[in-house]
């Protein structure tokens, strides 16, 4: 059965100290549902992706608080919390993709969402994506991690700071025109060189933010969606798993469980990278959107940094990537990005997208967890 | 789709300070495999049912670090971390069930574990499935929760403590011939009586133990299970949600997720509570097993206390419960629980339970997350 996103909302990404995490999931989902056009009682199933609610509010079992917060006790639907990472948002995402294909549930809304300013040691948090016991125990870190898989790629393929630079420069670009961005401002080559290293090659201005946000989607089946929009944006959805800790994998320089993920959703969609319009990619790094150009077939391996050079990827280009800020300037609000994501291709292919809008049929997001042992990827058609 | 249940496989449940989180659901996961007879290269998904590694291991990404570990990264299969309090292994059986009856995967493995005796402050982390904000900051805990609604009940019914201390007694004496038990011994209804109160009228031997644990399962498509088995397990799961916080129910005295879920699983197996033989039920204290064959319809409002005093539900009586030894004696690996349930349902439907073997045809397991903001009700056939 095709599924459709008939319903997008997201909340404001920053640093929100003025909000609790159930103010921020209840905006986000009460515009999706309103942007959908359905009441409340229509919902048969809610997905959240949340990564460490446990260790960022000692709150767990949010699926179901977040039902209760949104006036859906009463119905007593399955709520579900689903985490990999900071792909919790594009997990929760192709569960519920699951649920609606499989002909299970008719409606379901997708949220994701994160809280962390309220916490001290967030890149601890943020580090449990990786193996806790072969990596992290030995000293290394998230930015440590993609720095050692960064270095070697640019020396194997030429790679430059400058080049991520340029990754870093046309996302805090676009964020410009994007209401709900953390960082409205454009920055230039010279500043993020300028700026300190974290993990060589990667700088300050390389790397994402780790941000507050939630993101909400109302999936349904396409004959649903028929009778609520006349602008269904419908979707395929894969999901692959690699290696966690890097030392296992064979080869550092391609993110299997991206390429496993990409065939799978690129089959499901009967379309190929040279079909995709616009992307969403998990820019946790600059680095990392270079790779995934890469592995998603965008380019081939070793030359992903041309289409950065070359401006492919800017707005305007001929595949425009990370229209949003993508999560280095829109934010990154880990369980929420994946949701995210699927707000800004919907919007796109929707023609809402206001001063970032581009001309686009056929979108893609992906959604990684830590180091890419967990990949999902969605494709979106109009 | 009809689902079954092919193998199945626990770890020891307890305290188990020699062995770490990986080696407890490798043990587990590999029981099941071996007993399904399938390969790993044959599993195409994989469903995991964790409350809290983040706080209690400072690990997240579970999912696909525990693929990783078994030996399926190479497959790159997808590998979900669900969670629902200590409803969370329940959650992956659900999840898992619906990925085969849909159609969309033919052989998936559900596994739930806990490792918990690596931290200090267990009843901290056990208490975030409640409402933090409106229970926990207040000063309630999980147990101080329980000993609100376990008052009620037994004030407007009739209960009695000594009616509490049969559940314990009970569950003790079924666990000293399951060889993972935790508690392998009996007690008496004066031990219970004597041990002191953590939350009146709650004693320290009506509360489950925080417990290790891993228990894994492999569930295929009715044709993909014939030819593997002589003995499927079919099953049909449901799952509900109500109010996290206990302010919020307008009756204390009903778990309404507990009724909802059960309504459904019994419409979906086509069966009524009095044709269920068998159950393993959520004894996190023993009031709660009192108050569940009310809400699963065993018994009516009020007279739960019945069935315990007139030994309905030792072994030996028209509906066992908890022959496992439940989770007040089996030991209570929180997300791991609910696949155990399952591992114990279907021994006792396959006639392999040994010395607590009952004479069944039809069981059901009850998985349930805190106080009852998430319930999954399983049903289960041979």
């Amino acid at each position: 059965m095709r599924v459709a996103i008939i319903g997008v909302g997201c909340s404001k990404f920053g640093e929100l100290w003025e909000k609790s995490f159930r103010e921020i999931y209840l905006e986000a989902g009460l515009k999706a549902i309103e942007d959908a056009g359905i009441e409340g009682k229509e919902i048969e199933a809610l997905y959240v992706g949340n990564m460490s609610s446990g260790m960022y509010l000692n709150q767990e079992h949010v699926a179901a608080l977040i039902a209760d917060y949104a006036g859906l006790a009463e119905l007593g639907i399955p709520a579900v919390r689903v985490e990999a990472a900071d792909a919790s948002g594009g997990l929760a995402l192709k569960e519920a993709y699951m649920a609606v294909a499989s002909g299970i549930h008719k409606i379901v809304v997708a949220a994701g969402v994160e809280k962390v300013t309220d916490v001290g040691d967030a890149m601890k948090i943020a580090s449990s994506s990786a193996d806790q016991e072969w990596e992290c125990f030995a000293g290394a870190n998230l930015p440590a991690l993609y720095a050692l898989i960064a270095r070697l790629h640019m020396k194997r393929f030429g790679g430059k700071e400058e080049d991520l630079a340029l990754v870093a420069v046309k996302n805090h670009k676009n964020a410009v025109n994007n209401p709900i961005a953390q960082f409205r401002r454009e920055i230039s080559v010279e500043e993020v060189l300028n700026s300190p290293y974290i993990a060589e090659p990667l700088k300050v201005l390389d790397s994402a933010p780790i941000s507050d946000g939630a993101a909400a989607i109302v999936l349904a089946s396409e004959e649903v969606a028929r009778k609520y929009t006349d602008t269904p944006v419908f979707i395929e959805c894969a999901q692959a798993s690699d290696y966690v800790a890097l030392q296992n994998r064979k080869d550092l320089l391609t993110m299997n469980a991206v390429v496993k993920a990409a065939r799978e959703a690129y089959r499901r969609a009967k379309v190929g990278a040279k079909d995709i319009d616009i992307a969403e990619l998990h820019d946790s790094f600059t680095f990392a959107e270079i790779l995934e150009y890469e592995d998603l077939g965008f380019a081939e391996k070793g030359k992903g940094y041309e289409l950065i050079r070359e401006g492919v990827t800017e707005i305007g280009g001929d595949l425009p990537v990370n229209t949003s800020g993508g999560l280095k300037a829109c934010g990154h609000a880990i369980g929420a990005t994946g949701i995210r994501q699927a707000v800004e291709i919907v919007q796109q292919l929707r023609n809402e997208a206001g001063k970032r809008q581009v001309d686009a049929e056929v979108g893609l997001s992906l959604n990684i967890g830590g180091t890419g042992a967990t990949a999902i990827v969605t494709i979106y058609k109009r």
